[in-house]
């Protein structure tokens, strides 16, 4: 029996549906039940109506990142974000572009892979599971080597939950006279990419993650004269962002067949992300979200891969407890029957899960999560009085 | 004002939302409200559950093919239904292969224009509009090129609505002992592609067409040794085929994050479409949509594209009438207000719209369209009587 969301659960938060889990994952995520509401009729994709909902959707997305000067523009690309990040590369980097990509987990290993399917030149700064790049490396790479023309990095690395100093790196890099694009997936809507602070040429976020809407399309955000130039450039006729921009501006359409139930759900996610208080308000919630939860969990004995620092209000890994009756499947059904669905942890090295702070939850929810562990840990026989052994070996290795 | 649906429909074409046009269009489409009522929760990508729907979509969509020997596997791909085309051709076409495609409209000259993005050599026969490609002249075109490896079609050139003969295209394909791939967008589930009967190695349709799902993914079904033969080929991370499969079989997950909601829409729509009678009542009630629309349409003066022969079920081009007072935004905007939205043609040579028969809509929802369109005429001061000068002109050259 699933345990699920109350019928009346605190307000805002009241997703009616009961026996439905909360998804404490990095996306597909908890959507409020307005936004899913809003599926429950069909769009002609070539009608006015919704090329008048696809012009309102870009409208407010450019808004979110602060574009007073009408520098940006912004295009939705069909498929999830791995599409999309591809689209931007595709793109945005000249055939005979070199690209630096700062590597800590695998979105950043799957950029590096994306760059081999594509034949572009690139070279990468691999700090492991979770260290942050950090700008003096950065710009010693840069110095090193001249024929790189671009910098990539991953805001939130969502496979440890580490928020890297995207700010740090842009200096550096535009210091260097280098151009830089990044994947904010899982950070944008709750972390500030505002372009007035920090420099870059492109940026790619999908429909599923801090925005709130549900799964099915990407979107870039990108300097209008990188958009101009990128003409002609694209491997793939789907991915070619140019393509799609060009037939927007033209039509007003999307070039292909829009998920148009998917868009008209995100249109109203991006509507309550305003009444929350746009990029601040909803970050501000997911931090208090991360906040309370890590404290609850810590108070259990359990803890985290990464020092408060570099802690994400996005998604938050915790060690495995070594306790030998601990195993990660039996932790995660006793969750689910509790109502919760966590994430498997993405470490190379130690054993690890994830327990996400976005979607529609606040921090109620939090402490019932929680709860819920406390209870999972007691049903399994586990004592993480102890620290578990392997984390203390790790953490050694990362710096404050 | 919007007329739309009745509150109470013909059963079991209930769609109860009052005011939301029908879509004669050829997908997005007028789906039921089951469907829709599907995306009413949210479903974590990684969790059992939705692995389970996976599994079912998966097994459903490959019966439709009537594969006994279990040679056959079906592959989602995330994006609208071009992006699975562009995946098809890039992970089933070798570098090396050159491709005979077959061209009789807008998606037979998207896929030779993929082509070109991707540098796979091919040639291209191209019947202008709507011609059909024959036997015949494939024969010929294969027999004086040895270099030509594969034949791709159109199953329902959709630009028309032309059913393209593809019993006899792969008569003539496999008897030169070259391989077959269909775009079956706009026609699979609702016109036979049986593999005991028609032969070929892979083929691709979405969601959003005649299994009347929301638009959210392609999906292709191919022979497993075409699927084993193509890892390492594809130029796209994103559309490789190949790994998508791969990871499906080892997790029973999509390789990256799936439209969630729109796959249990689109399991529902699956079920649908069985109790309807699978393949044979899908086509059968689209058949029906079709005649009574056709011949409603021809009383009232419209011509059609194509001859009988050649009318598929799933849209019906008309020559926009010859009387100076039409025009098509003001006759779309007409029939928008009476509920009903209609397609613009896709013709180059002479102007045209279309009317799509697919989607959750019988012969009484057919029967009101005529009734709306004979109503826009009027309005417009339109007298069809006089048949349209376009039209005769160009219908000469069409043979029976
Ligand atoms: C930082 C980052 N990049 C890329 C992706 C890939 O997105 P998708 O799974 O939608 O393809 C994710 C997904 O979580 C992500 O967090
Ligand atoms: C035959 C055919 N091929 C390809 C497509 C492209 O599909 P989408 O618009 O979903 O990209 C369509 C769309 O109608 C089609 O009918």
């Amino acid at each position: 029996m699933l345990a699920g969301h109350p019928i009346a659960a605190e307000a805002p938060f009241d997703t009616p549906e009961l026996g439905e889990p909360y998804l404490l994952t990095p996306g597909p995520l908890t959507t409020s039940y307005a936004v899913k509401q809003a599926m429950l009729r069909d769009w002609g994709s070539w009608d006015g109506d919704f090329r008048a909902m696809t012009a309102e959707m870009r409208r407010r997305l450019l808004a979110l990142t602060g574009d007073k000067n009408d520098e940006f523009d912004c295009i939705p690309m069909q498929g999830s974000g791995t599409f999309a990040v591809e689209a931007m590369l595709g793109s945005f980097l000249p055939r005979d572009s070199k690209t630096l990509v700062l590597v800590n987990g695998a979105y950043g290993q799957r950029i590096a892979q994306t760059l081999n399917y594509l034949g572009r030149a690139h070279t990468v700064i691999d700090k492991g599971d979770y260290m942050p790049p950090r700008g003096t490396e950065v710009a010693a790479a840069l110095d090193a080597d001249p024929a790189i023309t671009h910098v990539i990095i991953v805001h939130c690395e969502t496979s440890s939950g580490i928020l890297n100093p995207v700010h740090e790196i842009s200096e550096t890099v535009y210091g260097k006279g280098r151009k830089l694009l990044i994947d904010s997936m899982s950070a944008f809507g709750a972390i500030s990419l505002d372009v007035n602070e920090i420099r870059y040429e492109a940026m790619v976020s999908s429909a599923n993650k801090c925005i709130e809407g549900v799964p099915g399309f990407g979107f870039i955000i990108a300097r209008k004269s990188e958009l101009e130039a990128a003409k002609g450039r694209s491997h793939s006729l789907s991915l070619d962002v140019h393509a799609q921009w060009a037939h927007l501006i033209k039509t007003g359409q999307w070039r292909y067949t829009p998920p148009t139930h998917v868009v008209a759900a995100f249109l109203v996610a991006l509507r309550q992300h305003e009444v929350e208080g746009g990029v601040a308000g909803r970050g501000a919630r997911y931090a208090n979200n991360r906040d309370v939860m890590v404290a609850g969990m810590r108070e259990l004995g359990f803890e985290t891969l990464l020092k408060d620092h570099w802690l994400s209000p996005i998604i938050v890994t915790f060690f495995n407890p070594a306790h030998p009756d601990f195993s990660f499947d039996r932790f995660y059904e006793l969750m689910k029957d509790k109502g919760f669905i966590i994430y498997p942890g993405k470490l190379t090295v130690v054993d690890s899960f994830r327990v996400g702070c976005i979607g529609r939850m606040d921090e109620h929810v939090m402490r019932r999560v929680v709860k819920a562990a406390g209870e999972s840990l007691r049903e399994m026989g586990v004592d993480t009085a102890a620290p578990p052994a392997a984390a203390i070996a790790e953490r050694a290795k990362l710096a404050a």
